[in-house]
């Protein structure tokens, strides 16, 4: 419903509000093709995808023989296209299993730091082999690939986690748009997008740590950006000859990758720490919440046997509409495993967290929201029901959790444009204009060296050597002179 | 004229937008003082006051008594406070004089680098002094000051150009936004609002080289930004003293600068070269640019004599409505000194140019067009009338300038939200909020060494050094000790 406002006041909005548009939403129709990673990530580009349809976009679905969350739907007109791949369903299971077990015996502490990211390093091996399956599933099918030529898309939509995305945008002649929450321990964002983090106020991806470190946390922050950087740069070492491979030239993975149009970000200012970015990175954090609808009567699920140490006052559900939830006016707190798109169903709602978190951005994201104030931490490891029931207690009944997730929520809502039509805006943009090349930052273009103008410097440097040694070379050659003449007069 | 539209699509439109805008455009009437900078600083942040005033804001704007282009429109709703100064317009007409001679004469190369930036020094000196009346005017001057308190402001709108603007804001209790195309070589911004810029790519203000650099050209850059802060940071000497006085504690002027909410910048990315920002600076440039008016019949106007060797193809006129003649079909070109406001109404329209820079930013700017192919130069020391000729059937005959000026407004208009609103809505944001913490970035909490994380490399090399010589001492002993061993074995 269109809220009643005075008509004069209306008609002159709404006048402004298509003066406003006319330019920028020429709408068009065009062909997307989208490269998902599953779970969680598959709940959020699926609201873009959404949003694209709507848009009268012809959507297309790249997605593997076995899946966990991606599933067409019979009412949609998205298309899939299907890999074939020899996985199971068990071996990506056993791969997030595996995962958890690494945080809650590793968590990423001072002391762990080395053993953790050696460990994550393994798993990395299992995720490789994966993906590669999943590559060469498009990128060796002649069959598949011709299909996806005839189907002249005019831009691929990619979550990066998976791999190969862009090197199919390549072969198919197309630009391509990233959107992600981050890349394993942000080395993509950093070395191939250039985002610069300057490591004393911009915490490390899986640091736990916040813009306001202490002296030790610096530390801890300068020592995990190379660890991680050495960790996924000698896994990156394998991507580098399959893309050099299909590419039939000399290149790398993260040459590939630095080639995306746009880096739809998935948070925003209410969620991240203020830190610089550029001008090809976009943060769209939040773009899949929606206001809540009122909750129907009966609705939930009930599956499995219930424990008979439940109290009488708690229930189990199978599913249960999480945003209309949290939007419900008296929902007081979320106990949360604070994955990315839960935190901002709460951010939307203004509701304070218990954050429970488990592994990959989770923790992360608990320490922005704690940092907010809008959060408390209960640690898996060692939680006990009092400790759950004493964080519970305390963000519904101290205030300044109430304040500070209204407070985010502000924020949230408070923006120029909503972060859904920010994200589809510059998949348009790229579709329209053929990429965003006058957002690309020339250090693409600059080796390491160059980058951080070591050969300047060092240029520089001998300069002053060079300066300095004439100096002292004139100096003395004077002072022997003078103190032969004055040893002569002496002499004389 | 509304556009007409299939009746559907344009309700279903309607609601789109109205959903868009329910949260965010959010009518309120607040009271906003603004801080102007005079000559073509004015024209820019005339167009945001006249904006704020349609969207039922009061404005007030703090004016010297001695003004060249700031003027109150008896039609308008704007209030001027006039500020007591002493100084004249003949005073203002020479300092601009000064400034064209400086670069006319010392033109930064890199072999008149330290000459120009000594002689800009010089010129600082006479800005400060007219600078400092207008402060007095109003921080000395406590009748103007009551009358300001009682306004009840929201916000200060400023151009840092002009300094003491955030003093006011700070007396007042008032947060501020600052408005500039940049402050002298930019210092401000890298300093105060802690921007970083890569020596690598950023070209330093002033420097008139762009993001693609030759070895020669990355020292030369290298080299001008520790001379430029040299320069301007011992003008700011004088301020922080003052600074220091007037809010009765010790501080410096860019601490106080360094409180700005939002800087909104006058330029995009379709003249800026992609380089690292933060979340509280806004590209608007181009927010003063509209869509052309027909040109009237008889208008323009002709003052002077005519000089005797002019061509009868030409004409003469002391004013043109710039904006709807670049905007005219049959405008082929534009010849101009390159002031951001000029250039951007040739942006928006389409036009290639031929730059005849003068001084300030005028040759940064043009050196910005002429790396985007949109623009040829012609040096106003030394051209000829065949020089000039030349550079005009250049812009005319090469498509490639009508192409690239062509591809620049695409840009230009093909943004989410349009400079203007985006401007007006972070102003209206720190209103509502009253600031915008949330994009402020934890470095302005850090000392030099800390931001740099000179404590932390210190440290971390410390450990590095103690280790080592810890080693060495053990491997030493180690070795004395089995050299005893072995004599004395060798002895028995």
């Amino acid at each position: 419903m269109i809220p009643i406002m005075d008509i004069n006041v209306s008609k002159k909005f709404i006048q402004l509000l298509i003066l406003k548009f006319t330019l920028t939403e020429i709408i068009l129709s065009g062909n997307v093709l989208i490269w998902p990673t599953d779970g969680s990530h598959w709940l959020n580009i699926k609201i873009i995808i959404e949003e694209l349809v709507q848009r009268n976009h012809n959507v297309t679905v790249l997605a593997s023989s076995t899946t966990l969350f991606i599933k067409s739907n019979p009412a949609s007109t998205v298309n899939f296209e299907v890999i074939p791949v020899a996985f199971k369903n068990s071996n990506i299971d056993e791969l997030i299993e595996h995962m958890i077990a690494l945080w809650l015996e590793h968590r990423p502490t001072p002391l762990t730091l080395w053993t953790f990211y050696r460990e994550l390093g393994k798993l990395l091996d299992t995720f490789f082999r994966i993906n590669l399956q999943i590559c060469d599933g498009v990128l060796n099918n002649p069959k598949l690939m011709a299909k996806l030529h005839k189907g002249s898309f005019d831009v691929l939509v990619a979550d990066p986690v998976t791999i190969c995305g862009d090197l199919v945008a390549m072969k198919l002649g197309i630009p391509f748009v990233y959107t992600l929450r981050f890349s394993p321990a942000s080395t993509v964002e950093r070395h191939c997008g250039k985002i610069p983090a300057p490591v004393s106020y911009v915490p490390a991806a899986l640091s736990e740590l916040t813009d306001q470190m202490t002296f030790g946390e610096r530390v801890k922050n300068t020592i995990s950006y190379p660890l991680q950087d050495y960790i996924f740069q000698s896994y990156w070492g394998e991507w580098n000859s399959y893309y050099s491979k299909v590419l039939g030239r000399p290149t790398t993975l993260c040459e590939t990758m630095g080639k995306a149009e746009i880096w739809l970000i998935r948070t925003y200012w209410d969620f991240e720490f203020p830190r610089p970015y550029l001008p090809n990175f976009e943060f769209v954090g939040g773009l899949h919440c929606k206001p809540a609808k009122p909750l129907p009567k009966v609705l939930w699920r009930y599956k499995g046997k219930k424990p008979d140490t439940l109290g009488a006052n708690t229930r189990l559900y199978d599913w249960i509409p999480q945003n209309d939830l949290l939007g419900h006016p008296k929902a007081k707190a979320f106990i949360t495993h604070g994955g990315t798109n839960g935190i901002y169903e709460a951010i939307y709602h203004g509701v304070p967290m218990v954050g429970v978190p488990m592994f990959a951005d989770q923790p992360d994201n608990i320490a922005h929201m704690k940092a907010k104030g809008a959060a408390v931490e209960v640690n898996i490891n060692t939680m006990t029901s009092a400790d759950l029931l004493n964080a519970l207690r305390t963000v519904i009944n101290e205030p300044s959790y109430k304040e500070n997730a209204m407070r985010l929520s502000r924020i949230h809502h408070d923006q120029p444009v909503k972060p859904l039509d920010r994200a589809v805006f510059w998949i348009e943009f790229v579709m329209r204009h053929k990429g965003a090349k006058h957002l690309r930052p020339a250090a693409h273009d600059l080796t390491w060296v160059q980058y951080h103008s070591l050969d300047v410097i060092g240029f520089l440097l001998a300069c002053v050597a060079a300066t300095m040694f004439l100096v002292t070379k004139c100096c003395l050659f004077s002072c022997q002179k003078f103190g032969k003449i004055s040893k002569k007069e002496k002499r004389e």
